[in-house]
């Protein structure tokens, strides 16, 4: 806990540093491509990119196709959701030019690092990873070679593209400290190569599912962005709340309805207390009404911009064909360097 | 034992099937460039590859370049020790323009199949395995990340190149079971890609170290191919024998005495029965001189040769640049559709 304080003052003084000298940075970020993207990760993630972007510093959003894969047997339909994602990216503001996107399975000399970067942990200290643990239990499945060694990738990805700016949540900390054990073994070991990267802890509100739970796909309580007004309508008709007509924030006790506060709250500007008081004894069916008004005015503009951009056939391939030319000359450069370093040039 | 008894049979079979047909088979194999290569590996494992090439079948050597640091911190004298196992091949006469010889490090789509693979074996299969398990008890440390799961890695080494047949000897059995396994997941996951490539057990001749033990670079007991004919005899004269005049065969209790009529057989073609009863009562002094002249004159036309090649600057860059060039080409062909059946193509 102590750590962890320390680790949000530091992050603290990262954001207020960024914002005095924004060349000086350089992010690394992404997402899992398990299926579309939703309003969690709109306001836990994009907003901020969005803003960074805005500010002049040159992100890496890594789209983490091979890392479906660390708890499933299956890649599902993987190029829709890579597509998908794209279109939300650039709908939210998100500018190619600037921001390089790219596909892991797209870029050898990246994933060509895990095998130094191996090296330098051991076992026992790749299972000491709680992020790792939790995803294990969640998988209910046998540990496979992937999800107990994907942090290692994930350091891969941040010191390819020399990010020195990871913006996490707090259960991603260990992540980014494996990266900085990495940087730091590798520099002891073989010569400097490799600044280590700082967590940026990110402040940006949690939206839960519409039951409550973490907002994910697989529980069918997301709101995906791509969703049509009428998706949107549906979906939070069918929202689990309670026969108390009296609408009040209780997230323990009545986690529907709250999560429908905060769904509103988020998309309006304002707060459950403040929505909860103006509903009074109105219902779910007016609470309802009343997020899916908020959430559809709220993403209408994000959601003609992704039509408008659907609409380019070969749109999101191109953007790929140019992140992947920018994260390979710069992967190539890395590695390059590393293999100088280590004195593999034959 | 019967596994390995059958695997055996099979083995031999095969040997009959790639004598019949060679251009049916793609060998794969290969060495960690630790050091210099010694006899061990001469009687091991180059005089069996030049035959394979003799008969017209066609070989990818890897020098498994980031395999040194899975038991060590440090790379050592790697592009000596890379340059140097070159020269020997050629010296051998492994001929570049029919085998592919290539390092780890220079092939990136190579090392990108370890993150596919990784997935398709769970922790505790790559925990069992034995060679791993005796490697790590050799290395007396921590097992890294890069240890546990060389055998994936060595997977991608046979599967990127359709590798089909794979010379091992008893110790590397269960990597070409880890090998199948993964390609045969793999072909159920995803689609077919990948042949299950065969053992070809080597039925060559073990030369012990001069002490008697396994020949290890490590143990100073290793006569290096590229030694000169003095550095040879004054190793020899080295090795410790024992007081006992009268010469005989008895490797467990005359390691070192067992281990010179060894080495001397092997060149000379003759067994050390027959040795040990010629030297008679000559003492090891006659045995060691015996030693000498055997292994001086077997490795005079090779490092004559050897010699001559290293004499042209830049010759084994040039090799390992157009093996790396054959191999990436490979490579990517296979990792082209390994993403095309994942459906990673985007």
């Amino acid at each position: 806990m102590q750590a962890f304080l320390s680790t949000q003052q530091r992050s603290t003084q990262l954001a207020d540093a960024i914002a005095s000298a924004p060349h000086n940075y350089r992010v690394l970020t992404g997402e899992r491509p398990t299926g579309a993207l939703h309003l969690g990760h709109f306001f836990g993630s994009i907003i901020e990119r969005v803003k960074l972007q805005q500010a002049g510093v040159e992100t890496f959003i890594v789209i983490a196709d091979y890392q479906v894969i660390t708890d499933r047997d299956a890649m599902g339909q993987v190029r829709d959701h890579v597509h998908s994602a794209v279109l939300d990216y650039l709908a939210a503001g998100l500018d190619p030019q600037s921001t390089t996107i790219f596909a892991h399975s797209m870029v050898p000399a990246l994933n060509q690092l895990m095998l130094p970067f191996l090296s330098l942990v051991s076992e026992a200290e790749l299972h000491r990873n709680p992020t790792v643990k939790s995803e294990l239990e969640a998988s209910g499945r046998a540990l496979s070679g992937l999800l107990l060694t994907y942090p290692v990738h994930q350091a891969a990805d941040i010191l390819f593209c020399r990010g020195n700016v990871v913006p996490v949540g707090k259960d991603n900390l260990p992540h980014v400290e494996m990266t900085r054990l990495i940087a730091r073994r590798f520099n002891e070991r073989y010569g400097q190569v490799f600044e280590e990267p700082q967590a940026l802890i990110t402040q940006s509100p949690q939206i839960p599912g519409l039951d409550g739970r973490k907002m994910s796909k697989s529980y069918s309580n997301a709101i995906a962005l791509g969703m049509s007004a009428d998706q949107t309508a549906k979906l939070i008709r069918g929202a689990q709340t309670d026969s108390d007509r009296r609408i009040s924030f209780a997230p323990e006790n009545r986690p529907g309805v709250s999560a429908l506060l905060t769904t509103a709250a988020l998309c309006l500007g304002s707060d459950e207390q403040t929505l909860a008081e103006q509903l009074g004894d109105a219902g779910s069916g007016a609470l309802k009404k009343l997020a899916t008004d908020a959430v559809n005015d709220f993403l209408a503009g994000h959601r003609a911009r992704r039509a408008q951009l659907a609409a380019q056939p070969g749109l999101a391939s191109e953007v790929l064909a140019r992140g992947a030319l920018t994260a390979n000359e710069q992967a190539e450069a890395t590695l390059e360097q590393v293999r100088a370093t280590m004195g593999t040039v034959y």
